[in-house]
């Protein structure tokens, strides 16, 4: 699929089919995510392919007791002041709602994880991890658009940490990324809602 | 352009033409860019389109003071131990040591930022900043490469913000992401050097 076809239309899915990925199509999608930008060619990234079961509950359970107040208090706020919430952020809170209920349901949760020592044996820092995990991550989810798979491009990680690293046993100098699901979605792909080019440059300073 | 193609052979351009880039190209560039993803879809990136010749001298000047000493060390240490060092990074490093030298030579350097209050009014969180600029920017060097055009990512700007900053006139509430300089390429086009899926990826737990 064309690169830009692909771009425009990645839409975060955030309703995802329970039937399977054939594995040929996940390798694909790994692959592709393993040929991202990453600082120095280090390539300190490693991915946690999640399709058991019962991990998947586990990392529901966890990503949804964290989560669920956040999006709840969201949608109190957006019920109270409807005029007040955008369209468009009312829809992402109803698809975030909708994930996190079924995010087990979802065949396949990657969840893009990074060494935080580089270069090897130098203090964590942050940006090396996220400039590692993200540019995978964004790979990760144009692939699986142009192979017609659905993901979203969520940090989950950041509101139950403890609960996933213990789940998913990383190592203290593996830090995780992104929290993606996998599926084929319930819906259609289709343009993304972004503003234009020109309400974002600057030319020559900011 | 196939995008597993785009990103199997996105590699990373040091050697770049001081040949302009035309304006419809860079516009894709940029619109491929504003389609990645970002937290919520607040889309709070800002890109600083750098063309101006002495803008580019002021950017190149400053980076090149504080990242020359790193290279140099780095380019010392390989020539003292030239086993130690494998060809892929003797590669990184003769080419970081060209672009540093050339980098206002670039007809385009993009610095890829993001305002760093998400939810607005809300504490600096780096992982909003991060997981704004960083897919941008990444989508940015896919959609180069499908046109033809060379990048390299590179956060060039950690080792010299106050300069940076001062030069872009960035407000305070805005971060820097990525420098990433844009041109035609010098060199062809060709697969990255990635390890193999397999060494990176686990499954249901690390």
């Amino acid at each position: 699929m064309d690169i830009f076809e692909t771009m425009q239309t990645c839409r975060a899915m955030r309703y995802l089919k329970p039937d399977p990925i054939p594995d040929a199509l996940l390798d694909r999608v790994l692959f592709a995510a393993t040929r991202a930008s990453n600082p120095g060619n280090s390539q300190r990234w490693g991915f946690v392919v999640v399709r058991d079961a019962e991990q998947k509950q586990r990392i529901q359970a966890a990503v949804s007791d964290a989560v669920r107040s956040v999006t709840e208090q969201a949608a109190e706020a957006a019920r109270a002041e409807p005029d007040a919430v955008d369209p468009m952020n009312q829809r992402i809170l109803a698809g975030a709602g909708h994930l996190l209920d079924h995010l087990h349901l979802a065949p396949v949760i990657v969840v893009v994880c990074a060494h935080n020592d580089y270069p090897p044996g130098a203090p964590p820092q942050l940006e090396y991890v996220y400039s590692t995990v993200y540019p995978a991550s964004q790979n990760l989810i144009l692939a699986a658009r142009a192979l017609g798979l659905g993901t979203v491009f969520t940090t989950f990680n950041l509101s139950c940490e403890p609960a996933l690293r213990e789940i998913l046993a990383l190592p203290e100098d593996v830090q995780m990324g992104t929290v993606i699901p996998l599926g084929y979605p319930e819906r259609d792909f289709g343009p993304v809602t972004r503003r234009p080019v020109a309400e974002v440059v600057h030319y020559d300073r900011w």
